[in-house]
């Protein structure tokens, strides 16, 4: 069998059984880097021969009756903005190439003590903002595979690794994820740390997992959860078993609030029939809610914070190079640094409410909301990541 | 003996060994109200009666063997920026007049949970920001009391309260603590709950106690300390005794790192000479030491973040009726609404530096700093508060 069929929980029993080892499992997920990196190019750095060495240690360890924890000896791609001691961190621009942190991120000193293995590291947009880095929709390599984490959702779609890491700030893991067909879970704020990960926008940038599975997406966030000191935004929650929750405790069937955001008009004609026919074929399990009338401006006070905050975060890269900055990225860090301070105080300010209503429609008896990820299918071209 | 004189620990003493009751403390304090208030002018509300009424059930509690904590029947006055159930609170301004808050402040229910008899609301500034209000400094009433805690000040000065609650965003509590020649102590930032208290800059506000003593200072800021789910920036800390270690544990000699901050040379000659001689006085105990150059610029980041804060917290009333602001008040929110996100966000980013050089000292080996509150002594007149 070709092991890069497996999902992580899958590989994961077997690895735990002895059916299978890491090298086995790595070896047969580099076989794919190999057979497809060319086309689908969703590698910022990877070295065959340092994965495979992880995966060789965490064999012998194994062996020794060490196995660390639920990751052990499955191999995880990282996204470039996530710091590595060990491998290169360039986060998509030529302003940090050959960068070299010294440290890894929280978030990597957590995958490696459940025993994961680095596989490299995913391309990113520029700065994980919106210009295209060198990845292809594994689909189709005309369309692009969404972004920020492009690379992430890209590799986990071509079998590269079963499970990789992303980020997001406006929806940088979900969309590439539903372009490139494979689970993407992005838990809620402040649940993972972003130490040592780079920030864009404090209040908005969050952590996510890729998988190919909801099982294997909860598998992997289930390890990341927690509190972080060095993320001041992290809170102090027991863990929750989300791969249990998932499995054993989810109701069944889950009522579903069928959402129509304020963007639903833009989603394209295709893409309203799905999720209107999906809707009806899911029957009384889903009801149509409708969201107060304060999210309609909801994505102008995303982009007052996301475009201030990155004129902070990015002015060293803008005072340094803003030449080696795309047009759009120089574009957004010069309108954010004209908003004004009560504008940006202002949208903050907005978040408690627009939370509040959503936790609303939870305790309302909702299980989950169903509402488009994307616009629709992840369209031709690759000069923009949809 | 006239029980005004009793400072608030030695009253507290007299209360627990029944040599005195609330009562007598309480109608001793509105004897000095009623000789001195038309000329001090430090109260915005206070009701005598109300305040006995409070007095005379604090003692059959008492009697009841029910005292409820170490504030047991000693009258606090409230700055009327803090919330009252039972007394107005007007903020300072003509728009707020009337004002009557449903619900105490937190540190209101924490007064009345340790046992202290809320005497009335003390006079602020407008908005707690520079425009006096009608008090006066009760060593020379053609002098300033100094702001925003005017009242507070004055009324702890006058023998009118042994303590009163202040608040400040820069420099509020120090200043007419010093003016007015009592003692004004600010804990950390987030040592104590600024709930349902006026919010003028979520990074900058702080709450302070004035008392006439360090003991006194010390007895009532103890029972402030604590967090608050509600104060997103109070902390879970076990509450240190602060009265015990000001009494007990203090290192004596105390070792005092006499700074000169980049205002001193702002100091008028008179202010100098004292703290130089001062310093000369206490001899091996003082040594001078020089912040780094940092601190120069740090009033300008503390006015950018004011500021846009307050141009933020007050657009209500400024929009309502900014005709009923004064001129000054009315310039600073102006200014604030121009500060742009990225300089304001560039000054938060400072706090935490300039806040562990601090720390530094201290962990040096200094038990203390000593450097001047104000230029000097309270200046002529009442048109500003200096």
């Amino acid at each position: 069998m070709d092991l890069s069929l497996l999902g992580a929980a899958a590989a994961a029993s077997a690895l735990a059984e002895g059916r299978i080892s890491s090298e086995e499992l790595v070896a047969a997920c580099l076989a794919r880097v190999e057979a497809d990196e060319e086309r689908v190019r969703a590698w910022a750095f990877i070295d065959p021969e340092h994965a495979l060495r992880q995966a060789r240690f965490a064999d012998s360890r194994r062996r020794e009756g060490k196995a660390l924890g639920p990751l052990h000896g499955l191999p995880v791609g990282v996204k470039d903005i996530i710091d590595t001691a060990d491998m290169p961190t360039e986060n998509g621009t030529v302003l940090h190439a050959g960068r070299a942190p010294s440290a890894d991120a929280a978030l990597v000193s957590m995958l490696r003590a459940a025993g994961a293995i680095i596989m490299g590291k995913t391309v990113t947009t520029e700065l994980a903002t919106y210009s295209p880095g060198k990845t292809r929709n594994p689909h189709n390599p005309e369309h692009t595979p969404g972004g920020s984490s492009s690379g992430s959702a890209a590799a986990v779609a071509a079998r590269m690794v079963p499970l990789a890491i992303g980020t997001q700030t406006n929806g940088s893991v979900i969309r590439p994820a539903a372009y490139c067909g494979v689970v993407g879970y992005k838990p809620s704020f402040g649940l993972i740390s972003r130490h040592w990960v780079l920030k864009q926008s404090r209040p908005l940038d969050q952590i996510g997992v890729i998988a190919r599975s909801v099982e294997d997406a909860a598998l992997l966030a289930e390890q990341l959860i927690g509190f972080d000191q060095n993320d001041p935004d992290t809170r102090a929650l027991s863990r929750p078993l989300l791969r249990e929750t998932a499995m054993r405790e989810a109701p069944v069937p889950p009522t579903l609030a069928f959402v129509k955001t304020p963007m639903w008009k833009l989603a394209d004609a295709q893409c309203q029939e799905a999720f209107a026919g999906l809707a009806a074929r899911l029957g009384e399990r889903v009801e149509e809610v409708k969201l107060p009338a304060v999210f309609k401006d909801a994505w102008k006070w995303h982009q007052t914070i996301m475009e201030a905050d990155l004129a902070r975060n990015y002015e060293p890269e803008y005072r340094r190079g803003r030449d080696q900055l795309s047009e759009a990225l120089r574009g957004q860090i010069e309108r954010g640094r004209r908003v004004r301070a009560l504008e940006y105080n202002n949208a903050l300010d907005r978040i408690p409410a627009l939370n509040g209503t959503l936790n609303q429609l939870f305790e309302r008896g909702y299980d989950a909301i169903l509402t488009p990820a994307t616009a629709g299918t992840a369209p031709r071209g690759l000069a923009s990541t949809g």
